[in-house]
């Protein structure tokens, strides 16, 4: 494999539906997207129900996604007691939210960047009790914010190395607000890559504007090999205000494939899984341009390509 | 300008939509275009009007668009008939397609590659009596044909060498099928630059599987600096087989600004001339992603960065 695609849609998809999916459907489409060949799935937020009620069966879906061999199982927390509770379902891998921006951070949060850094060193203490803990940090609004605007390049590198300070396993960046621009991620993640070594971590790029796998063309030109992505591009229309607009999987595997970049990834079984979406949440609106235009006569995948030409 | 946007809309999005747009509209769109900073118009194709009746008053479209100060006005042609036609209407900008595939050549102008090049020596002939001639050729299905799927990129090179030498002034390469990938996009941009100079033409990329702006990050890599869109996408669906799916000019500027590419485009200007398209066709589906979120809080323009951060 050269680029891991992990596979956002049971979390950050599911998050910006208004309704939940029931907790046997994110189970069939957790394994669904394992048997596809995806390596990794975020699969769920431990957060307040309250909250996020579509997230209520947080514990029970990652105990269930951990019984798939050879799944990363990926849990979002926010906090230490969402570290807890993630931590007491089993999950070993889990990926916390800095936003760089001071406004999105106590709006998406409560805390400022550098409580939200706390929280990160409170959580990587766990790892005294729980050493095959590994913990991502990704930096929201690293692009820009849409309360603030721009967001300064040197305040995204230095908050990237106090979350490494902090204890996470890598650092990503995360283009939350569809702000990205392709000269722009190269340049953060080449600087990102020379700051923090192997802990610098994948790209989390949304496609608000259409841009998204533009910006997936230049993380890989700056070394990026992980990239988020939604399966159907669920959890947002890209075209509405506060949409989330992740980059479909379905497309980044196409796009990595046919550049010759092996994923491990099946498209006809992906696009094929699209129907246990549509089953767990009748009538949700799926996205993505390859599903519907197929593939190309003659596709083939990059392990298949006898040799890429010069 | 350090990028050259070359609208295509009125000839090629036009020239998939089953119905007309009034020749008025047509005025009114060019004239659109035109004040919102594109220096250079597509504006019809002089082809048979039993064929393509949308296009029947091609002659009348070049000769008011010809009237618009500072701007290229260019008139696709399959042959040297259409090129009569186009050069008795005032153009002298013409752009010539060549398909690479045998078998879509055949299918879309009758003819074999080698008789679509004769026809541009034809063509280039009539520089003898109008010396300020310009002649491109597009060398289409050359990342992929529909019927024949993968098409050789020895062929392709070949191909354009020939188009070069048969008199045209470039020679630019067209994904007609939506099948280019990055990786492709950039090896063979980078050959033909090698083998033409600066006969090397620009990149007419489709959006068929969301891969369009992606494209256009790796032609840019591999030094193309003119690129082919059209305004709102117009004259396909992505989704829809057979459809056009051109790059939307809206979505491509705003990645090219965004990136420190000056256009000369005025993006408020061109979101608002969308209303003109609806004007001409009333109903007809209207797409691109920045239209509809809008730019970014505190955008700026290329020209307007105060620097550019190493």
């Amino acid at each position: 494999m050269d680029v891991l695609v992990s596979e956002v849609g049971p979390r950050d998809g599911l998050q910006n539906i208004d309704r939940a999916m029931p907790t046997g459907a994110k189970h069939r489409w957790v394994a669904t997207l394992a048997a596809a060949g995806l390596r990794e799935v975020e699969v769920a937020s431990f957060v307040s129900p309250k909250r996020l009620p579509q997230m209520a069966d947080a514990a029970e879906v990652v105990a269930e996604a951990l019984r798939i061999p050879d799944l990363t199982v990926l849990a979002l927390v926010p906090n230490l007691i969402g570290a807890r509770n993630a931590v007491a379902a089993g999950a070993r891998s889990l990926t916390m939210p800095v936003s760089v921006s001071e406004s999105h951070s106590r709006a998406n949060i409560g805390m400022s960047p550098e409580q939200a850094v706390e929280q990160v060193v409170a959580v990587a203490a766990l790892k005294a009790e729980h050493p095959d803990l590994h913990i991502e940090v990704g930096l929201s609004t690293a692009f820009g914010c849409t309360i603030e605007g721009s967001v300064p390049e040197d305040r995204v590198i230095e908050l990237a190395v106090h979350a490494a300070r902090a204890g996470a396993d890598s650092v990503g960046l995360s283009d939350t607000t569809g702000y990205a621009n392709p000269a722009q991620v190269r340049r953060l993640f080449t600087r990102l890559s020379s700051e923090l070594g192997e802990r610098a971590g994948g790209a989390h790029l949304h496609n608000t504007r259409g841009q998204g796998l533009a910006n997936v063309v230049a993380a890989l030109d700056a070394g990026v090999r992980t990239f988020d992505s939604s399966h159907a591009g669920l959890g947002g229309c890209p075209y509405a205000p506060g949409a989330s607009g992740n980059v479909v999987s379905e497309d980044l595997v196409f796009l990595l494939e046919s550049m010759g970049l092996r994923t491990g990834v099946d498209l006809d079984a992906l696009i094929a899984g699209r129907s246990v979406i549509s089953e767990g949440l009748p009538g949700e609106q799926l996205y993505g341009h390859v599903a519907d235009a197929g593939l190309t006569k003659g596709f083939r995948y990059a392990d298949e390509m006898a040799e890429i030409p010069a």
